[in-house]
């Protein structure tokens, strides 16, 4: 019973956790070179923001590590194409790209290939425990909204797995077991790509947290008849005025958690607090392909010639969230003046 | 072009749409005795009660008219043989027995075999005769409440194939296509058996209806950004003060639908109207297997070990239902008074 480490760094190698086979199988691939983390990114083998920007920027030191040659001009060349290749892997992966800047900046304050190999290890395990910080304090901020024995209900997954350690929306229920409280889960399966049901799950049951799996259309009923305490989310966006861009099916718990007087908790890590976007209006709503609707594993369960919606988020309008758990603090339905304020402490949290 | 019958009677043998196979293969099975009939309905590959009674009486049917001898007394205990045996196929469906009953009451007063399977046959044709009359004025009357070009969302799959004809919440999308109207509509896959992902695409594009497949989770979205004009769901029952069970999901898109504004419409012939149950907290919510939740095609897609919780119905209070539409007539609001009247006017749509 322990939190699973999706992204983990060994110095001549990382170990990649790969979420496309879960639950049925707890695989970890040995990455040795960029190419192999760059693949592990490119087919979603590791998914979530953090982990994906933790996964290049150790790429980027396992290559520093095993850099052959001595001549600091050439490392610093070369460092540029690993960054760009890296940087490759996902095309608008803002985190990904944050990630390989902060790594190759550090690497060319150095004045020699000891020093940048040591610079570039030291930034990737300082974006690691950056984000273990800032998800350990959501945590401990959702807890102050929370008490022993409260169950929570969830989408998809903005687990520990996405993150270097804890998650967001997930992070209460890590942090409470580890303080011996008792918070239980249930989770919405989260169509169609089953993030909840493969990896929110699965992720719990290796915490020995208590969760439950639900299809989606089942929450309006699980919140009335089974005493949910609170909703909790993750979220892809927050606007400047606290709308927020999540995975589809976030919106319409929001409504139902509205119409049964359940909180609505959104877990924020002031990064994905976009103050340049006004409101929700402004987020456009990627749609993915048709044939994740109408074709499970491979096989066809729709009719041929059937039209598919597939957007793969909504945006819930911010009077429908209860407040934004950020790790610098938690914001109470004033967004629009709270929000700066918790943004604008971005760094408190890591000087402590 | 055209509505499917899922169930026909052909005299020596009935012929049953095989729907655990769509939408993969439009096959009918041609039942020649009741041990067939039984099978179908036992395995589900005829679902909806309205079609399970009907496939049961025209299987009691196609027996009379191949029963090769000639003394009455020995056919009539031959056919509570047949109809106990029948009525063994599903056991808590009501319209199943109620249908049996009706045909062995309609042979026992006969005085011949002849007479008696001449008054069989009747009496199933009669049923079905009377089922496509109350969908289609339930079309009739939910068409009063909706426009040309109007855009319906629903869930499940309260369709033509369930029933006789027309369907209960499709009947006004069938009903419209008559008379040369457009309507759209979004169907929710309904999980966890994808009732609407296989069956509502499937018989809506046959008859050469615009519908779009959604996941259940995309219904809120979906609502807000697709000028959804109303969403329209069928029953499984109606307590006496309008609370209404049906498949699970339909409760969330009622609580959507009013913080969205859009009308939300029960389709329900006064049949599953049971004014003996005062509320929907009467009503028991039968939970199914888990298995159902967690394997998929007969693969596990969630992990081992993992609590599952698998409610196949949920029960929608009265205040966020709009209107209950009957064969008889709307109800709109008040209906512990409206509901017993449409419900007592019960015989005038077959009487006309």
């Amino acid at each position: 019973m322990t939190t699973v480490l999706s992204v983990e760094y060994r110095r001549d190698h990382v170990l990649i956790l790969d979420q496309t086979l879960l639950p049925q199988q707890q695989h970890f691939i040995r990455c040795t070179t960029t190419k192999e983390v760059w693949e592990c990114i490119h087919a979603l083998k590791v998914r979530g923001a953090p982990a994906i920007g933790m996964a290049a920027a150790f790429g980027l030191a396992v290559w520093a590590n095993r850099f052959p040659g001595l001549n600091f001009s050439d490392f610093l060349v070369k460092l540029e194409q690993e960054h760009r290749f890296l940087a490759s892997s996902r095309p608008t992966a803002v985190n990904l790209f944050w990630a390989l800047e902060r790594v190759t900046a550090a690497a060319k304050k150095a004045s020699s290939v000891p020093e940048a190999v040591q610079a570039i290890e030291n930034e990737a395990m300082q974006i690691q425990q950056e984000d273990e910080a800032v998800c350990r304090k959501i945590g401990e901020h959702a807890l102050e909204l929370l008490k022993d024995g409260d169950t929570i209900l969830t989408i998809c997954n903005a687990g520990a797995i996405a993150t270097a350690r804890y998650g967001t929306a997930l992070a209460p229920m890590h942090l409470a077991k580890e303080y011996g409280k008792q918070l239980s889960a249930y989770a919405c399966e989260t169509r169609p790509l089953l993030q909840g049901g493969r990896l929110t799950t699965w992720e719990l049951l290796q915490a020995g947290i208590d969760v439950t799996l639900i299809t989606d259309n089942m929450s309006a009923h699980t919140m009335r008849t089974k005493g949910i305490s609170a909703v909790i989310v993750g979220c892809d966006r927050v606007a400047a005025n606290g709308d927020t861009a999540n995975k589809i099916g976030t919106f319409g718990l929001a409504l139902q958690a509205r119409a049964l007087n359940i909180p609505f908790y959104v877990a924020a890590p002031t990064s994905t607090i976009d103050l340049k976007t006004p409101s929700g209006e402004e987020i456009p709503i990627e749609e993915r392909n048709p044939e994740e609707v109408t074709h499970f594993g491979g096989k066809r369960i729709a009719p041929e010639g059937v039209k598919v919606f597939n957007p793969a988020f909504d945006v819930t309008p911010h009077e429908y969230i209860t407040a934004i758990i950020t790790e610098n603090g938690i914001a109470h339905g004033d967004y629009a003046r709270e929000l700066p304020r918790l943004v604008n402490q971005e760094k408190a949290v890591i000087k402590k």
